[in-house]
């Protein structure tokens, strides 16, 4: 049964987002922990909802039980751990100075505090039809800081977009939050008048280079520009040294074909190239990876993505096809090419665009301090590996490349897996995002949806709780600069 | 004597920014403390040569000579506060979360802080030539981050510019940064091609809307989009309550004559427009206004602006000229404009354009309830002042509006005087700047030129020494997203 298409009219998304700017200040009066309620509350009602949320999951974005429910799992945990960010309240960057006559500058009595942007529009991803999408990440931290959210509903699962809404929208009511605290509009035009609709704040958005960019330009050029915060596309590139491949070979190659056939390689952090050296025997990866089964794409346009890009890198002279994957009835099996490291650097237009699908590249190298030069090629990066020896000489160089073009750098490990936890960094320079001073997940990605607003001289009666003397939310500050002392 | 026009060919400005892009790995591992000294040695060497810059800042921006011994007192103090900043630590945002198997999503052991973005290009204001300018709050804040800094020179006070940058990196260089650190360039061309070439990944800027807007524009639509941070216009409104202009009216406007007048107005937080009841007399206003005798313009270009919105302003039909003022051999008197408020709304676009210099428009009100309305026709703000009682009614709803406006608040004061502090916030929604969520002023400023990376399950042993285990720099750390107990 295929689901029509509904399309968000221009009048309906203007009411919308009227209805969002009109809840904005009302939520944005919320204290933080008040806040935090409406964020619990719409994590149980999701859990609660499971059964229903789950299977709409697995019909939509073709993934197995156990991926949905994790994934809803992971999506509810997030929600509540900006709640607890809220309750403990460093997040609103509280900060005091008192008058100083004997300041370097003229400097009367002034107290900060980082206020919520105002309405959010935020755009899903398909390959996480919960944890990057309706309630994913940008919704919940968008939330988190007192901006009402406008999600445009991806089309890859619409009925779990609408059904996840409802559900969002029946636990903001019943918890208290201002009408037109959350809404759901759907269609292609739908999403351009939010991205330039005058009363949309900030956008949040994962998804593909080409969509990231078409809608951050719009987002820049309107008469006044908003940030836009996009997520877009990796190559994840894992450096391998050449003792580290001598110590453990056949365990990182394993660890590999696993990292890049997960989720089949729908992942923004799939390691779409494992730089390996030239001796490496690769007749066990290419067993693994001939083996590993079928399993069906997310839907008809990342198929045919996957299908164009894939095509390019097979064809390309410099690569060679070491196990030929391909469509069957139950989807697709992963496809393993292979080139080397001077082919990669003289190509690197083709060779290192994003493939996102079951599809990775092998590249051998002789020399291992040409890995360096590796860098510059790659663009920016959500992440950067490193299979690696303590003592191997060339380890802090890797490194510190990997820092120079990532967000995260990984050790002896996997990009798959983004931990939501407070040091976590998903993001990086473009086209990695759109906002490299950024996360988009992990508790810092609130701060995208703060603007700071400092009071000058205002009397007591009159501040914002978080800065008055008496400090009645007990949130954690800074004074003069240091933390205050409670 | 008219200094001969300079322009960096598009050859050096290549070999310029090469040298900013390798000097920035090198900076970049530079321990905070050692990027301190070199900022507080910048600090000394422009104190060292206040008796040869000065003297240029009066010729060159006609300012008397206790303004530019001041401004340059506030520029080697801000050098000095940033240089704190990097002592204290907390600017890395170092976040430690250790790994966990109890925790919601697979979590290995992660470890974040923020790095420098790269080679910044800096942008300075004609109407700050020390403290916005060649070494001013961009430059300082941009090296405190540890990102190599180019400026291109603002063509208003070349030879200050020269001079200035010159003694930075004299300074530099006996303090022992690399070569690259800082460099000067000259030029329209120049300016275009710096923020448009592929190893600039900052742009900061103070200046006008049209300027910062086009070179916004070019930033954000690079193959590879980056951070522009504009602060670019502003009209700082004033509201007065009734109860505050019956209370101490006098005292009110003649702190607003000198405020507007200030600087002959040339201050991107001159109060632009003073919302007043109807009732309110003028008188004593107007005899100040008229009073205040001439002084010259920063230059032609913005003599220029100033003379044509000026015209606009005066020559409206809704508006009311009550005192003319003009140039004259010893530059400009100020001018004094009223309407009332229903005509500001309705001719916003018009009367609510930044007149920058000595022109400012007292709007009067008949019925207090609707200053409020004045907040859908006034765009973003770099501050909203309120004067009135503790007890007004409409004192929160002000405030309120001046917080949903503007970065800055102010209560019963005047927003000239942007003082340089840990809570300070000099921007604010677009038109005000382009980076909503961010300060130009003040220690959080550095903030702009980082970008957070994380470490996953990297050996203590590779570890950026501020997130190894022992934290051997002493930097403040928040582990599991709490502060860490030393």
């Amino acid at each position: 049964m295929t689901t029509p298409r509904t399309e968000t009219s221009p009048e309906e998304l203007d009411t919308t987002v009227e209805g969002a700017a009109a809840a904005a200040p009302l939520l944005a009066a919320f204290a933080p922990h008040d806040r935090a309620l409406l964020l619990r509350t719409v994590a149980e009602v999701l859990d609660a909802g499971a059964d229903e949320l789950v299977p709409l999951a697995m019909a939509e974005a073709h993934y197995p039980e156990a991926r949905c429910r994790s994934e809803l799992a992971r999506t509810t945990f997030q929600l509540r751990l900006f709640a607890d960010v809220l309750e403990e309240g460093s997040f609103l960057g509280a900060s005091v100075d008192p008058a100083d006559p004997e300041w370097g500058t003229p400097r009367p009595d002034l107290r900060r505090l980082l206020l919520p942007l105002g309405p959010v529009a935020v755009f899903g991803a398909s390959n996480f039809p919960f944890a990057f999408s309706t309630a994913g990440g940008d919704t919940a931290s968008a939330l988190a800081a007192g901006c009402p959210v406008v999600v445009k509903a991806h089309p890859g699962h619409p009925e779990l977009a609408r059904r996840t809404a409802d559900l969002v929208a029946v636990a903001l009511a019943e918890a208290g939050a201002p009408d037109g605290t959350f809404a759901l509009v759907e269609g292609v035009d739908a999403g351009r008048l939010l991205v330039t609709h005058p009363l949309v704040r900030a956008v949040g958005f994962t998804g593909s280079v080409s969509g990231g960019r078409a809608l951050h330009d719009l987002a820049v050029s309107r008469p006044d520009p908003i940030p836009f915060y996009g997520e877009l596309g990796s190559i994840n590139p894992v450096f391998v040294t050449r003792a580290a491949a001598s110590a453990r070979g056949a365990e990182i190659l394993s660890g590999y074909a696993e990292s890049a056939t997960l989720g089949s390689g729908q992942f923004c952090t799939k390691p779409g190239v494992l730089l390996l050296p030239e001796e490496t025997d690769l007749a066990a990866l290419t067993g693994d990876v001939a083996e590993r089964g079928p399993a069906p794409l997310l839907n008809d346009r990342v198929e045919q993505g996957f299908t164009a890009t894939l095509g390019t890198l097979a064809e390309h002279p410099a690569t060679e096809v070491l196990v030929r994957g391909g469509p069957g009835d139950d989807g697709w099996t992963p496809t393993l090419l292979r080139t080397d490291l001077d082919s990669l650097i003289q190509n690197a237009d083709v060779l290192l665009e994003e493939c996102f699908g079951p599809a990775t590249l092998v590249v051998t190298y002789q020399d291992e301090r040409r890995l360096l030069e590796a860098g510059a090629v790659l663009g920016g990066q959500l992440t950067v590996t490193v299979h690696g020896e303590e003592t191997d000489l060339i380890a802090p160089s890797l490194l510190s490349l990997g820092a120079s073009l990532a967000g995260r750098v990984i050790w002896n490990g996997w990009p798959t897996g983004v931990a939501v936890t407070h040091a976590m960094t998903h993001g990086g320079p473009y086209p990695a995002t759109t906002a490299p001073t950024h996360t988009s997940v992990g508790t810092a990605a609130i701060t995208r949806f703060l603007r700071p607003v400092s009071f000058q001289s205002v009397p007591q009666s009159l501040l914002p709780r978080a800065l008055r003397d008496d400090n009645p939310l007990g949130v954690p500050r800074r004074v003069n600069g240091v933390p205050e002392q409670s």
